[in-house]
């Protein structure tokens, strides 16, 4: 049986899930981590699971003659050059999301893969959750027929550490990312305008940032369809992760998962427990799922699931909306690069 | 136009649901209402329905040339009494549930309406409702195969009066008949044997005359499914009425009405509004169509929708429900009238 | 006991529901009904009603020195010179939604009725539904905080027919205005800014008249809420009506009304039955409670639920939602007016 | 850090489960596996799970020195001799429901492990799902007072083969087995008497052996509650595994699970998803912690969650259930024993 040898670039908190689920599958070995504050801790990490290599010079992967595979899970400003190196160095990438913050780099990056002829996949989840691949799968199958209004709903339970806002890159290319990249996966179509409409609700740390905390934006898609994403940093109920997509036979909706399905009736009221309470409970298969599927892809020369092209295409949503609620106006993606020359104040 | 003429015998509360409910039909005229309390109160009611005789004696109404139709609204044991005269008297008859106490006497009352040629329809108003509708629909249609286990669940939202409790008939026969009626309804077959269990969870008060406040009944039913029914006087979260009938190619499954849809998410909990309190709330529209259905009936000549006959089958299993209670056996509905006769214990 | 003498004027769909509603109230009559096209049929459905003139000449109902109040149940160009008329007559006045399509024309109309002392009470009959009160309830009493972000989906189940498309003033004056009311009654604050993306994705008719079939519009609040309303013409499987409100300690979510709460489960799938077809089905209580609100602010001198302010505000959001449509930009809602006068091509 | 080395018995589709289960916990380690059809087959299993004794004979696990703990996975018929083997030997049992169809040979079994000192867990695996342990905190926690009414419904997708169904113990002791438990475990209190009514309505086979298909079991608690199981061998929708506990101060009800949210709707229906097919899909986790308790409790010296005694309560029940059902009478559980000697028919 051949094994897939892995090695993973950064081992906070996804790393680490992601090494857990690899090693759930009897085809893959990890043979190696690197971390910039490797220490005692990571090793012991590494020892109950059988890692050999523990350092905090990724070069050390990249260039395993064993190694296989990347997963690329340190932070956003490091991706395009591990990208480069790995592919240069013939390995199969896993690499989170976004690849970066400036297009242009992230389209090199990309480049070079497909020159190097190695695979990459990016780490956009929630195409691999339960429900929304059902709703993809309708669409898909013409259970609804032609689309014509996108709805997606994504909102965290928890605004993140002031530390983290100032590096986030901002809500749009930090968090509504996934759904600019799930409005593409269940549509079947390319977004083609964005009008972002972005407040200050929650937290004055965002404000001081040049951020947004909660925000409505208006998609134009090829095939027609017209679609609205709306985030919030603070969902007090809990992760809410709903999707619909409306068409001219009907509609497809999901909405969220919860950790029983017990009501309790009452004097007072009827009650449930809230949603599962962030990604790491509600996409806890899709992560299964998408590191056997890059796995499979690799072992069986299939195409990755989620491809660097998918990965560009979220890029330049995210960039328009970005530019979009600066500018007060709609922006056409295919207009964001130049539009982001042009102006130095964004 | 033909109108239908009516006169009302008793004049407390579901007496007067049916008189408003009878004048939203344009066919209908309400002629008189006799009550034995009647007073200025009334006649004020009256006046304002434009309702001209308003009387002690119910013999005035059975009598009135001018009147078609009779209203039972009056206490129990009034019903098989007034049923013969009105019978006798060649008016039709809407009577409320249970016809008596005495399965012998509401046999006589049948038999005479029978005799007479005139139409008896019985009170059964959740037959009406659009849920239980849509069960006997699916149900009839053959929408779930052949019906294995029918399962009716039917709890008040607060325990009655002691007052009435020693009057009621006791759980079976005051409360469970509508589900006896709703058991034979939904499954269009009848009930040939019941096994009873109750027991006194709620007011001693019910131990005190002979009743329980609590109890699950099981049925076996001719056409070979089985079914259960459980009842409790008091459901602290409102009137929860609901009903199931699983078959060889499915099931159909109905649940509470609720006053609205809204879901509310907080830090603690999901909740929604209790389901609609109590039967005035939940049964609203399916009064006002079992009298439109009753009018329906006499001016069309049609069958009426719950019979004579429909009401003696809820009485028997009703009976043999309370012999089984008593007994602490199955019964049979068969030997129910033969066992009480030599049962002077129950 | 006090009663209110009604004129009805226009006696097409709406007008005889009004009309049948309010007869179900003993404090109103209606003695008169005018229509452009009153005959035959028209005096029998009001000599069923005991409806004592009928007439094509609505000044007959103006003048008429019993009446208190008219309906103007009239087409929308007819509207305002009509509150006028009314007004300076002294009659309270029920209007139908949008009181005209041009907002200087709407506010001579509101300046007039004010002037004159009268009441004026706009149709915006989902203001009375059971869901969209509750959620405004919800709102109102803090139950979820601040407002972040409000969302509308109202979706018809069929197109209307292309004479209508002609007259109908467009999707955001026709149809939206609803949910432009509707966003300002359970946000409770005013919308500022619009911004709206429509297309035609069900008939080319809509194209041919100017008009979209599918719309998503953003909306800005005074009180920093954002706000998102998806429109369209035809949803298939019925009359799509849900309400959304999130906010900083929760949201309130209100879903469609069905005919029954029956599932049923088969081999193939668990199916219920689709949502209350159209507005007649799923708004039928709330239109009886506009008017019983009405005839109670009347007789007991309150205010009217919906006002005319209620209609110029709902009215100047869809002149600004049909200018951002055209212009491909948002529209505050105050400039739309000003535009409008610059923009000869809108 | 210690480890339990574990031998399983009985290498069928669920000591399989158990096993993969097993190795999830970096506490555990297979030494062995027994089956009486041992061969190549297993022994590849084996070697992908590094688990090194493949064997035929049950004894060398037993007599295994290394081993700490014993999953007993075999057939009904030898559980009994096993538990009583592995008692002797002194090592921890993990034994799959019921322990054996003769409840004096279960007393024997279960009296040997206390002698002997080691523990001694039920697969009772619902107990451990998500929804049932819900229902158990809520009653518990006293979030609905003292609980009047339980019901259980519990239904296969699909009878068993007719092989199957000879062995099975019926339905009693095969099936509803687990309700009973279940009905303990939610209650909180003891079953004192139950009344089975049953029926063959899917597959004649099961008369042919002495059994039903179809049955619905009324309870009485120790502490005054009623409750009701139904089964099917045939749900064509899929598995059905609801509970329900209402009480003095409102009730908890759990649905079924399914494979997703979504929502289909259409011009003919509203449409979701059938529920997780079967066993496995549904109780996946439940299985996965019931065997994490069981190392647990080893580990740390805790009772185990499911005890033998919880086993003989079960079956008792189960024996009272199948009384009932053949003398058509209620039997109470502790005079079932004594019943069954009696009677020779049964």
């Amino acid at each position: 049986m051949k094994k897939i040898r892995i090695g993973i670039i950064g081992a906070g908190r996804i790393g680490k899930i992601h090494a857990d689920n690899l090693l759930r599958s009897s085809q893959v070995d990890i043979l190696a981590v690197s971390d910039l504050f490797a220490g005692p801790e990571l090793e012991a990490w590494a020892a109950t699971r059988n890692i050999g290599l523990v350092t905090k010079d990724s070069n050390e992967l990249i260039h395993h003659p064993d190694i296989d595979a990347i997963f690329i899970c340190s932070s956003t400003d490091t991706h395009v050059p591990l990208i480069q190196q790995a592919a240069r160095a013939g390995k199969h990438i896993f690499c989170e999301k976004p690849i970066s913050m400036d297009i242009s780099k992230t389209e090199e990056a990309v480049a070079e893969v497909k020159q190097a002829g190695v695979k990459l996949q990016i780490g956009f989840n929630r195409r691999f959750d339960h429900n929304f691949k059902r709703v993809q799968e309708v669409v898909e199958s013409g259970g609804i027929g032609d689309p014509h209004i996108i709805k997606i709903t994504s909102r965290d339970p928890n605004p993140p550490h002031e530390d983290y806002i100032k590096v986030s890159g901002g809500i749009f290319m930090d968090m509504m990312i996934h759904d600019f990249d799930m409005a593409r996966f269940v549509s079947g179509s390319e977004v083609e305008e964005v009008y972002a409409a972005g407040n200050v609700l929650i937290n004055p740390a965002f404000a001081e940032h040049g951020d947004v905390d909660t925000a409505v934006v208006t998609l134009r898609f090829a095939n027609g369809a017209l679609g609205v994403i709306d985030n919030s940093r603070q969902a007090v109920y809990g992760y809410d992760q709903r999707v619909e997509v409306f068409g001219s036979k009907g509609s497809v909706t999901v909405s969220n998962d919860h950790p029983n399905t017990a009501v309790i009736a009452t004097a007072d009221a009827i009650t449930s427990d809230k949603p599962l309470h962030f990604f790491l409970e509600r996409y806890q298969a899709a992560y299964i799922e998408e590191t056997q599927m890059f796995i499979d892809a690799i072992l069986n020369d299939k195409c990755v699931p989620v491809s660097g092209e998918d990965g560009i295409q979220a890029e330049r949503i995210a960039l328009a909306a970005k530019l979009s609620s600066r500018l007060g106006r709609p922006v056409k993606v295919s207009e964001a690069l130049e539009l982001l020359k042009q102006s130095s104040a964004v």
